[in-house]
């Protein structure tokens, strides 16, 4: 029966971006025929931004195999990348998988697991530097696909990206009636959500919380880079 | 020092569409000087769509005052407007706070509370005409302001709206500088968003879940309605 059924399985990781993972979680979970696994490292709770907790997540070391391997981002993702346990069943996952997946900075995740060695990638715009310190090519497209690599930028790309990858899955019919049960036509009160269209003290404002953040980050990459070779 | 800072009350359910909830409560965890309560009406872990499940809710009864009361919207949202405490708590809250808002099928759970008397209001493209049975004027905009009312449309309509919400609150600069570190300039793969845009084959089919639903729901905003009398 399970054998017919088409498993995504989502790994979180404390400290994750929630918005990262609910928007694709939304599209994943109304898919036909799929099972969503929502899984991590330790199992468990699992606590993300803005103090959300996500209970009763699976253990991925308990988790068989998946077609769809997914990973989100967010403000510990590289700290995340430094967790042996984590990126040793990042990569047992994805030897079985048809599709590796990622939103945000999930894609420095699977980079530091080594599944983006030569592969072009999305990121959120203001991380997607490090992407090379794992063999990958940062792209700044909304969501881009390399072979059987799909990734989406920032927090929101995921529900772009998301979409995509239904209509990859199940087909266009599909993901837009999911688009249309979300009322997914959206209109942005401002047009700030990109560096190039933001005002420049807007950008000066989020340049300057990223930069209090980069050191940390930077160091804990080039440590998950290190541990690549 | 608490009395100093904004409250947001994120009034939870059974059954809520996540998404209705978790883009919102991204942009308004992201703003300065605020608190962010995540509450129910039993408190504790609360299941949503798609096999999610918050954890660590608080207790609405146990919530002295806020200045922003949110509701999001869900499957379950008429069943929950059946639901006696949960009324009780909103109506208590809803006298002490600024502005009252929802997301998606929340502006019905308003309009149960009794808050939505003679106000415009957004609902999702699908449910909206329910909002006459508690005295409400169905709006078809993506976000709709009247008077300390805010209600945006359907699931994903709650980033737009939360940006609305967050810029009212915080002003314009924050509101886009929390857009831009969501990365929240959308693209679409489709055009489906909206019953005018999509497919009739894709309208028909999301009308097909639709109207399984329809008898259970109008039937649980009568009975709620009726209450209000």
């Amino acid at each position: 029966m399970s054998e017919a059924k088409f498993i995504i399985v989502e790994a979180l990781f404390p400290g994750l971006t929630q918005l990262d993972f609910t928007g694709p979680h939304t599209v994943f979970s109304r898919l036909p025929a799929i099972e969503v696994i929502v899984a991590s490292a330790a199992g468990g709770a699992i606590p993300s931004d803005g103090g959300l907790v996500f209970a009763g997540t699976r253990k991925l070391a308990e988790i068989e195999r998946c077609d769809l391997l997914f990973v989100p981002g967010g403000a510990s993702a590289t700290a995340a990348a430094l967790d042996e346990n984590f990126m040793i069943e990042l990569r047992r996952l994805a030897r079985g998988a048809r599709y590796l997946t990622s939103v945000c900075t999930g894609s420095l995740i699977l980079g530091a697991a080594g599944l983006l060695n030569g592969k072009r990638a999305a990121c959120h715009w203001a991380w997607r530097h490090m992407l090379p310190l794992f063999g990958a090519v940062p792209d700044e497209a909304r969501v881009v696909r390399d072979g059987n690599v799909i990734t989406g930028g920032g927090v929101t790309a995921g529900i772009d990206f998301a979409l995509a990858v239904a209509a990859e899955i199940a087909g266009e019919t599909t993901a837009q009636a999911i688009q249309l049960g979300l009322e997914y036509a959206p209109a942005p009160p401002f047009n700030a959500g990109r560096p190039e269209t933001a005002p420049a003290e807007v950008l000066a404002i989020v340049n300057g919380v990223n930069a209090s953040i980069q050191p940390r980050r930077l160091a804990e990459a080039k440590e998950a880079a290190t541990r690549l070779r």
